[in-house]
């Protein structure tokens, strides 16, 4: 990971699956971040034991009570990170917390449909607006005009799921509550890439694998993919990101997705 | 029009713009369909006396109270068709009802994006799960063995601001919340082109145009298109569509869009 090197990092959905593998990750790194923010929903609840626990080891872990549905909790969240980094800014939002229910076409309702997309799509959304300012600040604050995550970026945890070009049959699982809101989070990736690159901001969406998680195993068949592969893929990808592929919809190796 | 003949048709938004001119259009086919079900929030309001003015002259017009992002609503619409086509199915469903809200990537609000979510694409959703048994009653009642419209169909009014591979620079409008409801609508328009394959029943994503309607101004710049214009290409695509086409993008000329 010689070419992604952060400051600071702030990674949603952090207690478990490829979120809390992003941490564990970040921790190994040869020059690890100062701050790896955790975002958590219930950070004294049991499914957050594994996430305590590391971060009572590391004094660079920071859990932060975030609720990606609810504008307040985000709003907190910004406030409470803006505290920790005093003056400097924020180098990598890592969108990751996602929800997913298995449903089959004919049994999607109103409120399914509306609660994975406030999560999935809504959220990375709000989370954007709230952190601008710490991510624009660590974009001024980094040396040359290029796009990079070492310097400042949105990373929006999607899935070939979302992939409307790659949806040739019913692969695995219906779930079209989670098919939409990963379409709609590609388009707000590409929306996001349009706005925030004048200011310095890279921003893709990333297909982390058919992974070994509980979201996985939601879905039906085992994942062949485990978290460690995963994880350690995306953050290859991440290093090598540049103002090229902003916009851009990539799985873990590095490929292209068709949108 | 002389490949689309159709017996009984639902039109969503039927009370102006697009909607409007399709139930006009259609009452001017060589042989107009025995029902054109015009689907309308508010049928008693001052919005909808043109549509009003019209089915006092043409009694094969019903107008059909309907708020596309209430179930109950729909459930209603539903039965009620239903009992005007008596022991017939419904040829053709058509998505038109649609909102857009202008604000830019900083100003969406949670209510907003949800808002446009559920009108949008949660909608379409719905009002195909209600009405599929008039759908495949309409299929199993057609001759042949391919898909078409004038078979069953269910058309889904997109747009090319849904086109994640066309959106290269803000062209015209931000109107995030809009472009991600269209992004995940074309992907619900995939989701049930396989998913109602085996029904008989054909499924579709139309761009109609940038259209002259009170959704097109609402963008910003004046639209280059007339409405006229407009419906006149659907009808003509919709009469060419077959089996091959299921699960289509394609704008009101017949030409494939990027997803």
């Amino acid at each position: 990971m010689a070419g992604l090197s952060v400051h600071s990092v702030l990674v949603t959905g952090a207690n478990r699956g490829i979120g809390l593998g992003l941490v564990q990750h970040f921790l190994r790194m040869p020059k690890p971040p100062q701050w790896i923010f955790a975002g958590c929903r219930d950070p004294k609840g049991q499914r957050a034991q594994e996430l305590q626990n590391l971060a009572s080891k590391h004094s660079n872990i920071i859990i932060i009570p975030l609720e990606v549905s609810d504008p307040a909790s985000i709003k907190a969240a910004a406030a409470k990170v803006g505290e920790h980094l005093g003056g400097s800014g924020l180098n990598l939002l890592i969108n990751n917390a996602g929800l997913l229910k298995a449903r089959t076409l004919d049994t999607e309702t109103l409120e399914d449909m509306s609660e994975v997309y406030t999560t999935n799509t809504i959220g990375p959304l709000l989370m954007a607006q709230a952190f601008l300012p710490l991510l624009k600040k660590a974009a001024q604050g980094s040396p040359g005009s290029g796009l990079s995550c070492s310097k400042a970026a949105i990373v929006n945890i999607s899935s070939t799921g979302g992939s409307i070009g790659a949806l040739l049959t019913w692969n695995r699982i219906q779930a079209t509550s989670y098919r939409c809101s990963k379409a709609a989070l590609n388009m707000l990736s590409k929306c996001q890439s349009l706005a925030y690159k004048e200011h310095g901001i890279l921003c893709v969406a990333l297909h982390p694998g058919w992974v070994q998680t509980d979201l996985g195993a939601a879905a039906g068949l085992p994942p062949p993919t485990t978290v460690d592969d995963s994880v350690q893929g995306i953050l290859k990808v991440l290093s090598s990101l540049s103002e090229k592929e902003t916009g851009a919809f990539l799985d873990w190796e590095g490929k292209v997705i068709p949108w």
